[in-house]
């Protein structure tokens, strides 16, 4: 069986994952694509290319006889209302991150799925299908070097343009680090702390703080640093370092070759994400392709959607208030559901 | 468009490749399999389970309408025979390594394709796939560190069993490397000997002499050891370093993780082949099944088939003679049609 | 010439810098040593193995003829006073670290010293001497990367007897950083805070929170993080990476060896810091060695054990009041006499 | 105690040698000097800025009543008079390697050697002290990972000039591990065969073939293969892997810092041999003064000097007949006095 797919927003990640679905996953194609009117030329010209038909409404297409599943990769803003159409159509929905800027929405969208019955939501969160992440997870599980006590974290891009500003180094940057955290260690962020260093670097513009250092505490007390640093020049740089009672876990950015030259033993570092974790997007959507198949949305979900949201805000707070601002959620309202589990921590 | 294919032997590595076609290959559905008559009931039992037909005569299912193209997984012997079929039928073919034991089989293949008038054969040399040795083979193309000069190769398993011999470990392992080197540095090899060192492992048996050395001769000059090591214990292993005039390229074993603990700082070393190559197996078929879809095979040819059949003959040779024997090959008989290109030197 | 030292402090590191001149640095040997009447036995045992003169009394060892140059080793309380009656006797002193516990007692050494006129004494911090930090400073200072922005550090030991409590992970431990940092960086620190994690190693005992985190800032704004975990368990494991505005300068643990068995590839971590640092203290040696045969003084002075003594009372006092705490420097009374430079930043 | 020592041969290695032991070796001063009546001035200098007196004449040096010990740095001719002479003044000696070209003169100094009744000679070689050699061997003698199989080294330098020709790869290069293997080991070679490549890189001149291999096996059937490639540009790279039955043991270069800058993560590969093993002769001369105070020589002997000289010369052979060529070793003339012992292999 083949995946008939609708596609929402054809900017750089839709782009991205129309050219995935349609050369490297198995059981999914791309049958109808839509965009903002402005970009009605831009998108139909994709839809030709594809053999999709293009729809000038992205509520339209979700309702289509032709659409089996949706993918939304539109601004962030229009992420909750294409959800919330997807599931009052009943057909399955990959929505990148984020699920929602504003956490409420997230909230509006449980309340549709939990009512509808089953689960339907998948959020982009892709690092959750990254073979590193995958590995330093499973040695967490193993519990053989006892509890997580701090994480050591780095997110760094070689440089951003002038249109990322202070705000997005959270909203945009350490997202993936507010889902991916608490995901590795199963147990959820209590308070957010965003330091502004007095000492910035000459690569970065008027409008944009860079590095900043985020300071993050969880329920069971682990302490986290994260830096962003988004014009760090030397390339995309991801870094995770788990410190357990006997043991140091560490993520490490896949090398594949080595040069000995001109008195340098050097490997390469990742020019940007789409290199880095190219791997964890295929299996992100061949995963997502696969449960749709079999009816059974897993990955993450709309609760992880509205963790991450809340998490998110909190230190976009911190950042304006200098204080440790505090991540305050409701309780999951169906942790079966949503499959929430923790790490069995030795007492 | 999807490719129908057929698969002949359901052996370990066909059905690895079966789940690999129905999960993770874009384009591609397993529609036919064929095994022994000694096989029947497990062959149906598969065929069942991914709603395929049974054929218990390769030729049929070759010939069948329902067969786009052929998967061949069989024995070594088999592999010429089905070979020749499918292009008898017209139909796009991948043959698993070897392409033949017997180098006049392989020169029979390419005779029937050439005649046919389009290339319909790949054969299953998958490194040309892996990412390591694609980034070792650009950073040489690169010509960025001179000409390479010499090899060091090292193929380690970390044990088989008693039906693994002597002659394997050149005929079923190190035949990896008497593509995988020639393709890399874009010439082929000229001379072969095999050393059984008077020192062996204790992990081996009576039928194996482990480890083995092999040296190998280029056209223009490139000498290469290799090492193989197939009870190693450690795990799997497979090493290569190019040694240039003005540096050295190394194939890693790519680390997705690093644990420190109890006084060591380690990374793991990969189980088995299965683990170390599913990304180069799976880029593999991506790419068949898409040169398929466009009627363009490429990648590993029969002219590299019967390359490498002819150099593990001489080096099988010389395991028995003692001596360093000759490696000569036929002139490609078309290389516009092989496709048939060399590194360009600097003079 | 061969400079004939009095060492005071016959514990531990006492014996272990007893050993280290009497058999690997060039120009010194121990002719005098002294300790509490309490251990006048083992003293006196020690004494008459090298063919040393026993002192019951450390200011009679300072005084005598035999005398050239002092080496600290006692307990921190005593290290000003003998210090002191060095300066007042002329003579050479190396002081181990710290040079005071109390700030006070740095200015009362730095007053004396500067009123004899020229540099006698040397303060006890070897990882000036270390060829992996020496490496990172001559990055640091070839600029070649932008200024230093951030700061991640470690300081781990395997374990800690019950005797160490929560305030020596500052004191006794931290305390290395609070020198080593700055003089990495050419600037002094401006505030440190302490934070003892809710979630601690069970590996410790009722008196010691362990791990603890330290974060500090220096004049120019580079924010700097420092894990202190005394029972890893894994190793002493010192890790310093400096975050510049385009390259990221880490300091490695050497290694020598690796090893590939049993599906991992390892080298080792080292047990302890006279492992790790064994070189660094025979340099340190060696150098101030030189420095007193030339009359010359270098290395860690007063006024660096003054900035490190304040700088390591702010921190403790953070771990009290749970608040950033500032840490104010007097002006160096004289930098020209204490050499004290920057790093010339960019502007 | 100070070790009044007489050195010959005031060329480079010479001058390194007494800089060494004027500013870092405990126990020893350079009282004495001597080279060729060309080089008188030099010498006359140099004996001036350290003190020590000129000699006109070596074996007048040797003789003098000033000199408790003498070092041998002169051509590689001259080596075994010297010896000699120094074993006939009943003087502890150090003789740069090689100890002699003929193995005959190597015979000559262990008859004087052994009827003079204890040892008196140490012969140059430095990897025996090599921290990394150390562990290398300490690995391979707990016998964790079962017997040696083979060997893969480089001895690898970045260039060299015209002086240095075809036979140095071997006579001057890799005379090291002649000597450094079998230590390792515990045993020794049997045959050498040098490979001259077709292939050389564009980096050598007219009287060198560069790159050259070298292969060896030794008395139980290890295979060795070296290479020798002394125009390699990228650095001085020595790399030692020691393929054992169920394990790995390699040779690190160690690094102490590293750097991620401009898509690289790199750290530095040494320059030359003195970065490389400085602490191998500082080693090697400490433990040196340190066994001629205590009348026991020990380190590198007159027998391993001997092996080493005709696994040398039957290299040397090999490259001009082109064929294995055997390493015949006499008996050693008594195994107790020269401490020769061997890797205790389990059967």
């Amino acid at each position: 069986m083949v995946v008939n797919v609708g596609l929402i927003g054809v900017g750089a990640i839709g782009k991205v994952h129309i050219e995935r679905m349609q050369n490297r996953i198995s059981g999914a194609q791309v049958v109808a694509v839509c965009d903002l009117p402005k970009k009605e030329a831009e998108t139909k010209q994709i839809a030709k290319e594809i053999g999709a038909e293009y729809f000038s409404d992205g509520f339209e297409l979700i309702k289509s006889d032709k659409v089996d599943a949706v993918v939304i990769t539109t601004n962030d803003p229009a992420h909750p209302q294409y959800t919330l159409a997807a599931i009052e159509a009943n057909k399955h929905v990959f929505c990148e991150k984020p699920m929602a800027v504003d956490p409420a929405d997230c909230i509006k969208v449980m309340d549709a799925e939990m009512k509808h019955g089953k689960r339907l939501v998948q959020v982009g969160f892709m690092r959750a299908f990254d073979r590193g992440y995958d590995e330093v997870k499973a040695e967490l599980e193993s519990h053989k070097y006892g509890d997580p006590l701090l994480l050591h974290c780095t997110h760094r891009n070689p440089s951003v343009g002038t249109e990322y500003d202070t705000p997005m180094a959270v909203e945009n940057t350490a997202v993936h680090e507010m889902f991916t955290l608490p995901w590795l260690l199963g147990e959820n962020f209590i308070s957010a702390k965003v330091t502004l260093p007095r000492k910035q670097t000459r690569n970065t513009h008027s409008n944009l703080h860079d590095p900043q250092m985020i300071y993050l505490e969880t329920e069971s007390g682990v302490l986290v640093d994260l830096e962003v640093f988004v014009n760090c020049q030397w390339g995309y740089d991801i870094n995770c370092k788990v410190v357990c009672e006997t043991g140091e876990i560490s993520l490490l950015d896949p090398h594949y070759h080595e040069v000995k030259t001109a008195n340098q033993d050097s490997v390469p570092i990742s020019e940007d994400w789409s290199d880095r974790f190219i791997q964890a997007y295929d299996s992100e959507f061949q995963s997502w392709t696969n449960s749709v198949i079999a009816d059974k949305t897993s990955g993450p979900s709309a609760w992880d959607g509205y963790c991450a949201s809340v998490s998110t805000a909190a230190a976009s707070k911190s950042r304006e208030t200098g204080k440790t601002e505090s991540i305050n959620l409701i309780d999951c309202p169906d942790p079966e559901f949503y499959g929430v589990t923790k790490i069995k921590k030795t007492v």
